[in-house]
């Protein structure tokens, strides 16, 4: 059985019940985080936890006297090894929500304890399906004006990606206003006319932790990314289509509505980025 | 000790408790409905059912097997009964998510039974207030553009509420496009040029029950509603503005971000409307 955090305690995961006052239930009030380990080692954990902070900033829930950066790995740790997934790949879910009060749109009162919730998942990297590609949909983004928050309001992103689940697609490609923004479940690169674009930090996109990874092994690599959104009208000139985040690595999308991305098989530059995430993750 | 309804059973209120995996908690996966009683009598019980089966069908919940319009009605009344509610003014609250199931962003197996959730609530109606009027601010409306489901999706609506409750103000005005849709969580109406405005039904705002109600007590009143929206640069021309919902009735807002509307007193529209809804309501 599955052993998950809640509120400093370690406990199965059916013995982990809420509050039906639970903000993150009346109101999706909360925050989350999935982070990667690689055989017992948290990668870019810093990054996760920078983010989380600043989420938690921006929606006002204080953790101060329950959780920082230290405790977190501990935590994660913990949850790795109670699991037993140090050997292995694994994911780390973590949600804070601002607890249950009484419901009222505005904040409960100031001594309402925040909810914390963390679990840990062997992961399995679908080795073949980052090979030969997967297919994508074009789908409308229909969500808030702060989805540079990684919040659990996350109604649209779950009937976009149904919508692609339904025809076999992998991704939804979310397109507000005529731009490419990103995936419902992970930031999006593609190459027009030989450049490698991706959407620029904004209100947007989430500001993806593999994204920021991509950036470092891009300039290392020598290959230029340029911070500009695909335009919709651009799309049947996409040489290269990728999705990145951190359950989805490099992941490339060889077929968009159908039609083939570029080739139709996966592109030279999203194979050279995530061969040099692999590395630098270790799972290669 | 209050008692709730989950998934079939009545419940001490502490003994209800969901799964750390309820897709309400991870996805803000649901859409909930808040209704009125009054002395015993549900008001307005078809429209709120017909309003939860439409949200419940655009997002693909299905409850066929646990919950109808007579099922909801007969645990509407037996939490009225269990709660000692049936002498006086109470609310309703029901939530239905898509189910406790493994985290995906797609839809759970299709047997994956919903979560039902409700409960009920004595309801003291704020009368000063809604004599003497409540103040309110403007706000940037950066919801997402299906806000024609009642969904738990509600963070935004969290942080703008929570943005009036900061300087003692009872809404928030949302303004998107420099228009006035709706507030944080209720239908706005609008007095400009002696016109009675408020905004069409659309994707940007919740059709609201007591809205329903409104047009209908209008046209009674013969006083006509002029379906279009409030534009931002309108706001200080106002001769009135109020707020309406289920916990709202008419309550009339008499300042906007520090200034009076209007005379900055109740007017007299909001005041004949709010009097028949009350007399509809039998809360007079």
């Amino acid at each position: 059985v599955s052993r998950v955090y809640l509120n400093g305690e370690f406990l199965a995961r059916e013995d982990a019940r809420l509050s039906i006052d639970d903000r993150g239930f009346l109101f999706g009030d909360g925050v989350y985080e999935v982070s990667r380990a690689v055989r017992g080692r948290l990668f870019e954990d810093d990054a996760h936890w920078d983010r989380l902070s600043r989420g938690l900033r921006e929606i006002a829930i204080s953790v101060a006297d329950q959780l920082d950066a230290h405790r977190l790995r501990e935590i994660s740790l913990r949850l790795l090894d109670e699991n037993d997934l140090t050997g292995t790949d694994a994911t780390i879910y973590l949600q804070i929500t601002r607890g249950a009060a009484l419901r009222t749109h505005w904040f409960p009162p100031a001594q309402t304890a925040p909810t914390i919730f963390a679990s840990a998942r062997a992961f399995e990297i679908p080795r073949t399906l980052r090979e030969t590609g997967a297919s994508a949909i074009t789908h409308p983004d229909v969500r808030w004006l702060r989805c540079d928050i990684k919040s659990v309001n996350l109604l649209p992103n779950v009937l976009a990606k149904q919508r692609a689940h339904e025809v076999g697609a992998f991704e939804a490609v979310l397109i507000r206003d005529g731009t490419v923004t990103e995936g419902a479940s992970a930031n999006l690169f593609g190459v027009v006319d030989g450049e490698l674009r991706t959407h620029p930090l904004s209100n947007h996109i989430l500001p993806g932790i593999t994204r920021k990874v991509l950036f470092e092994l891009a300039e290392e690599l020598e290959i230029p990314i340029v911070e500009r959104p695909i335009r919709a009208e651009e799309l049947p000139r996409l040489q290269e289509l990728f999705a990145t985040g951190t359950t989805t690595d490099v992941q490339p999308l060889v077929a968009l509505d159908g039609r083939p991305v570029g080739d139709g098989r996966p592109g030279p530059i999203g194979i050279k980025l995530r061969k040099a995430l692999e590395i630098r993750m270790g799972t290669g």
